[in-house]
Formats: C-alpha cells, structure tokens, sequence
C-alpha cells in the first residue's frame, strides 16, 4: 500500500513574504483557516524575522496568536534567533491552552555565498547562531525543523556537490531537529541529481528526517519529487497556486504549487488527507489576495475549466 | 551510457494552428529554420486539412516548398485524407531534388466521442479512411507516423484504460507507421498510469516505434517522461515554449515546452544534439510571432535572467 504523504504547505510565509503587496493580518487568516479546511497537515504560518528585513511578515506574532487549533495540524514559523524565538513564546503564550501545534524552523543555506548574502554569517557562524535559538526551543518543550537553502545549485556558486548538502542536512539533525528540509532554491534540480542527494542523504538519515522542497522555475519539480517518492520520502514542501517567485529571475516561477503536487499524488494513490475542491478555493483565494494569477498548472486548469463549464471560455 | 533522446517539436503546427493570430508563412518559415539551426532532429511542420477548418495553416504547401533541407533532420506533416496526401506530393515535387526529407503523419482519438467530435467518423471509420492515406503515402516512398490523442483521458470520457490505447497503437504499426505517438491530449497523466501503459505497449512495440506526447496542463508532464525515459523510451514530442493552449481551459498550459523537457534532459546527461542558447533564441522568436508571453518554464527562466543580468530586474 502507498504510504501516506505529508504535503507541507509553505505559501502564508514563503509565498506572501516575497509579494510586493502586504496581505492584511485578517486575510493571511482567512488563508490560513481555510488551508486548514482543506486538510493540509503542515502549514508555514509566518517567520519572526526582524520586521525592519520583511515587513510583509511584521504581524507575525499577531498572526500565531489567532492561529485556529487543529487536532492534526502542526503549523511551522521561521525563527532566526533569540529575539525571535521570544517573541514565538509570547505569541504562543497569548494564544494560551488549547492553541495551536506550532514549531519553529531555523535555516541556511548549503553555499557560502549565498548563506552570506541572506544571513550575513559564514556557515559555521550560523550554525554557532542556532545554539541560541534550537536548543532553548527544544527546552521549551517546541520541535525544530531545518531548512536548507541551495541544496542544489547556487545562484552565485553554481552546482552544489551533494556531499556538502548531507554534511549540513546531518549537523541540523544532530543538533535536534526533527526534520530537514533541502530546498533547491533556484529551481535547477534534475532527477539524476537529485536521486544521487536523495540516496546520500537516506544513508545517514530516516525518509521521515528529510523533506524535499522544489522549485519548479525550469518545470522539474514534480520529476524530482517522483524521484524522491520512488526512495522512500513521504514530506514534500509547496505552496498555495505556486504563490512565492524567484527572486532571481523576474516572471519566472518558484515554489512548486500545491495542487500541482497534490493532483500528481491522488493520480498515483497516496493518499494526503487534502481536499480538493477545498484546496482549489485556496488557491483562488490565494490569488485573490496578492492580487495576480499564480502559476500553479493544475490550479489553472481547475479555474479554466470551471469557467468552460460555466459556458464563459471558448 | 545514456541513449540519444529525440526530441520531436511540434510548435510550428500543433503550436501555431490554436493560435488566434495567424502568422505570415516568411514568419512560419524563420521558426522553421531557426529550430533546425537548434539541431531538432523532428520537426512537426504543417498540416494539409483543409483550409476550411484551420486557415491559419493554409499556407502548409507554401511551407513545405520552402523548408530548409538538413542532413539529419526529418519534417513532419500531418495528411488527414487523400486530398492533403496529393497536396503534400505537389508541395514536395515544388521542392525538388535536394529538398526536405518529409514524413507523412495520421492521427486519431483513442476515446469514440473525441474522435467523432474531432473527426466526424468512428474509430473504424477512421482506420478505413487511413486506407486511402497510409499505404499510397507508404508506396511514394514516405515514412508515416501514426499519433493518438485522449490517451490517458478524454474531455467527455474520462479516464480511457491503456489496453484501449494498445490495440489502437498497434492497429497503426500493423498498417505500416514507423512510430505511434501517444498524446495526454487533456494532460491528465500521472506517472504509475503512465508506468503501465508503457509497459503494456513495449509488449507489443520496440520503444523506437513509440514516442510520448505529454501535455504540462497539471504539471506532470516531465513527471510522466521521466517514468517513459526509465522504461526505455528515446522520442518525447514537445513544443517550442510549450506553444499551443488547451482548448478545453481558457489561460491552462497544453503541450510541454521544448526547453523544459531539453533542460532535464540535459542535466541527466542525456544527449540530444540540440543547441540551448539557439533554442532559447527560437522561444522568443515564437513569443514574438504570437505576441504574447508563452509558458514555458525554462524559458522564462532564462529570459528572466538575462534581465537581471542586463540590469532591469529587481
């Protein structure tokens, strides 16, 4: 039997973070709730980064405490050190018993260049940076989840050799996380490559301990998850219609959508929990919000055909 | 070591002939010979239905005339009656000596109630009216290829089961086609679908007779090559910047885009004897010869980094 597969919804931080028009606190809510609706098991609510870097996410602390409380789900807020995780535990203590699961996240990147241009650290100064945040989250009772950044190919480096990647992706575990998440960042990921990573990574690693999160500016990401599928992983990052675009490449595309993911996993029997027509709502809300179309395919397949139906298309 | 992978592009005909602007035939044949200058090996070149139903390829004997002849290069054109047969034999005898090496193609749906809507005829009418196509074409010398839409699913039928697909694939081959393309003419396709229909045809065919034509509407077209390439398969159809939209959902992706499936390919060593800056070049020659940004991944990637690095983006 096809295991179940944890589809990690990333778009109310990843995606709205990079949109040039800040969404309301009471509409990332709406999102938010009726993503939740729609069965999604994971959801990266938002990142306690210094509102001075992203003031999309200013509200975060705002957007923790109202949180609706699901049985199942666990959200996921970026917290990038001490400061951070404070304001996470005041934010968790105003949402007070009966709030919602929520973890935190730490990240950097695989390639030095990049991690310098997004953390202003080194590597290793950022791994002496996490001792201030992983460690007192995991005494406060909170799992952590990493996040790798680049873990394919950098936008200043080039390729990244997948044994760096592993070497990073074991120092994260190490350190108590629970889960790490490789991230190709700039969309270069082909199946080759990624089978080789994946195969390196299972080998210090259990499939649960590791995500896949692919981006989909060059249209391999759902070649690359097949790969992964097909090794054992079971937690894929997307986000909402593909909300999210490459910072890089203007007009292109970033985040693997969800829909995307998810029509590909009901057409070969996973099962995830994740309603459709729910999904697809938020997806249409998602776009709403921010205002443009999205480049999520199956998303605008569904929107398409709703609109051929409704006797509007050609 | 990885086999030759030909990749069969479509643009010229199935691209331009769903598009509403129609293009001049000197704009037609300036894609033509930049695509060849790429180093496709396949070209889809033309149509000869009648100009009634399609007029934006009326222009298909004009065309023909005029391609540029290449040692390694094949054209193909599709010839739905006796009718489009004698103008292809006119246009090639324009040509003359030295001209083009073009093939013959037929094609039909796999599913009764497309077939009847796209052709007016049952399947079995279909296959008796190949008779007055296939073997005079065959007698003239010309190779011809069979293609089969709705094979993974129809717009009024639903999913169409793969033994389906088979006996009319090997129906084709029996009458004499060197190749049979199976077309996910919706893009509905999901990759253990895909698994086993390939499997059931390469108990029938040598995987040289067949090729895939995936259509990214969901996004699971490299998904679905991937799992074609794994069981063997080297002939994938694509088009030009994934030119030609889905008639059956208004602003939906239809045919994979050339430079996605090239950009895979490539990262998996695969060899295919394409160029990538002039396929990239032959993109936005096609963007410009339908006026509208296309969707292909690849090429809005790369289109987008060249103005970042030209210093206009953000």
């Amino acid at each position: 039997m096809a295991p179940r597969i944890t589809v990690y919804e990333v778009g109310p931080r990843d995606g709205l973070q990079n949109e040039a028009r800040v969404v309301p606190t009471g509409e990332k809510l709406r999102l938010l709730r009726l993503l939740a609706d729609a069965g999604l098991a994971r959801i990266e609510a938002t990142s306690f980064v210094s509102p001075t870097w992203i003031p999309a996410l200013a509200d975060a602390a705002d957007v923790v405490a109202q949180l609706p409380a699901r049985p199942e789900l666990a959200y996921v807020v970026l917290v990038p050190n001490a400061k951070g995780l404070d304001r996470l535990l005041e934010a968790l203590a105003r949402a007070g018993d009966g709030g919602p699961q929520v973890d935190a996240a730490v990240f950097l990147s695989s390639s030095e260049t990049h991690n310098k241009k997004n953390i202003n650290k080194t590597i290793d100064e950022t791994f002496a940076a996490f001792d201030e945040v992983v460690q007192p989250a995991l005494a406060k009772g909170l799992r952590v989840r990493g996040y790798v950044s680049t873990a394919w190919g950098c936008p200043y480096e080039g390729a990244v050799a997948p044994e760096r990647v592993v070497s990073i992706a074991a120092r994260l575990l190490a350190l108590g996380c629970y889960q790490v998440s490789l991230g190709d960042t700039i969309g270069v990921g082909t199946p080759n490559h990624t089978r080789r990573l994946v195969e390196l990574l299972l080998a210090r690693a259990r499939p649960e301990q590791l995500a896949l999160h692919m981006h989909d500016t060059r249209g391999t990401a759902l070649a690359n998850v097949l790969v992964g599928l097909e090794a054992g992983l079971t937690t894929f990052d997307t986000s909402v219609g593909g909300l999210g675009g490459c910072p890089y490449a203007p007009g292109a595309s970033g985040n693997l959508a969800t829909e995307d993911l998810v029509y590909m996993l009901h057409g070969m029997g996973y099962e995830t929990g994740i309603d459709w027509p729910l999904l697809i709502a938020a997806g249409e809300l998602a776009q709403k919000l921010v205002g443009r179309t999205l480049p999520g395919k199956a998303l605008q397949a569904e929107l398409g055909a709703r609109t051929v139906l409704a006797g509007k298309g050609p």
